[in-house]
């Protein structure tokens, strides 16, 4: 080659629901560069092992926090000059949304839950891929079943409409969000139910639902 | 660094709209691997003088057809290690949406142009690259300005609608294309008509259009 080649890395944005406000995972790097600083799960790309840059953050993210997210999507690419004291790099960024329950359950990994609204100072960039991701996951979550991903895989109908008002920052009204939940078609009642004799409620799950295979947006 | 580095190249997808066909603009690569194949235009990112990828893709279009085009916008990554003979390779690849006469006008370039849905064999996954602008295109332009791009920067209301027609698809109803356009305030008249003395057509164009700056979507 006639030039020096980046460094690639991967970087995941992990968004989670926790007592109704959006939140991210962070870690504590414990190495150079920004070592001890706050920063996004990830690493550097490693040709022999990944067979592409998707392999290598589900590698990643097995290895730091022993967990594969059910929904991954990659995000954008972060590149510069500038924005690792190394040299030259590139991150591929991914959003991966989790239930709460399973980040937590998450043995392998050290979290530390920050709203997305009040970030502490951040390694590299990452202040700027968490924007990024927060912005796509609002921007579609108007017209997606994307905001499903942060539930645990059965849930009430009150836990969705909660789930949609902590992303779309917005109260929705309880009546017409149901009615328009069913227009749509996407949920399936399980059957199951939950809470008092009195007033039980029922559980869904989104309709065509499969752990790993499912994309959506 | 414990492991070798991955080859980085950008690619841009060069989207035109020519007598109502929605094409892409190719070319014939120069040089090995799939010398003399067809293929999108594109390099390897030069860390001594690109100051991120959006620089490299900017100064390859800028070397290999002299013009820089209006719209430009990152796509999504490719990446692994068997899509490149040479070694495991990552391109991030860009959309870039461009009036018919601008390319035709690049003096430098040497493109030949084919119908999106009627692809050649071409290089790489190339073809892979191409599906995925075109969904994007396809995706974003029911909800945004973003057919505006493959238009002149002064167009007809009959123009826009046939560049609407032909990303999504479908023929649109006139008065309701022309209703809606009016409702949605992203027009502005700019006083000047083109055709005959009887039936003169305004002409139009993007409300807040700056030539680099606007993003979209």
């Amino acid at each position: 080659m006639d030039y020096p080649l980046p460094l690639v890395t991967v970087d995941a944005v992990l968004l989670t629901l926790r007592a109704g406000v959006l939140e991210i995972a962070l870690h504590q790097r414990d190495r150079d560069p920004f070592k001890n600083a706050t920063a996004l799960p990830g690493g550097v790309v490693h040709v022999d092992e990944d067979g592409d840059t998707e392999a290598s953050i589900r590698r990643v993210l097995r290895e730091k926090t022993g967990f594969e997210p059910r929904y991954l999507e990659q995000l954008q690419v972060f590149s510069g000059k500038d924005r690792d004291p190394r040299q030259w790099s590139l991150s591929v960024s991914y959003v991966a949304l989790v239930p709460a329950a399973e980040l937590e359950a998450a043995t392998q990994a050290d979290f530390r839950f920050v709203s997305v609204d009040a970030l502490p100072p951040l390694a590299f960039d990452h202040a700027e891929i968490i924007a990024a991701a927060v912005a796509r996951l609002r921007g579609k979550s108007s017209y997606s079943t994307l905001p499903f991903f942060l539930l645990p895989e059965r849930f009430t109908l009150t836990e969705l409409q909660h789930t949609y008002e902590a992303i779309l920052q917005t109260r929705l009204e309880k009546s017409n969000f149901r009615r328009k939940m069913e227009a749509w078609g996407v949920l399936e009642a399980t059957g199951e139910h939950v809470g008092g004799a009195q007033r039980p409620a029922q559980l869904y799950r989104l309709k065509g639902f499969t752990l790993f295979d499912r994309s959506v947006g």
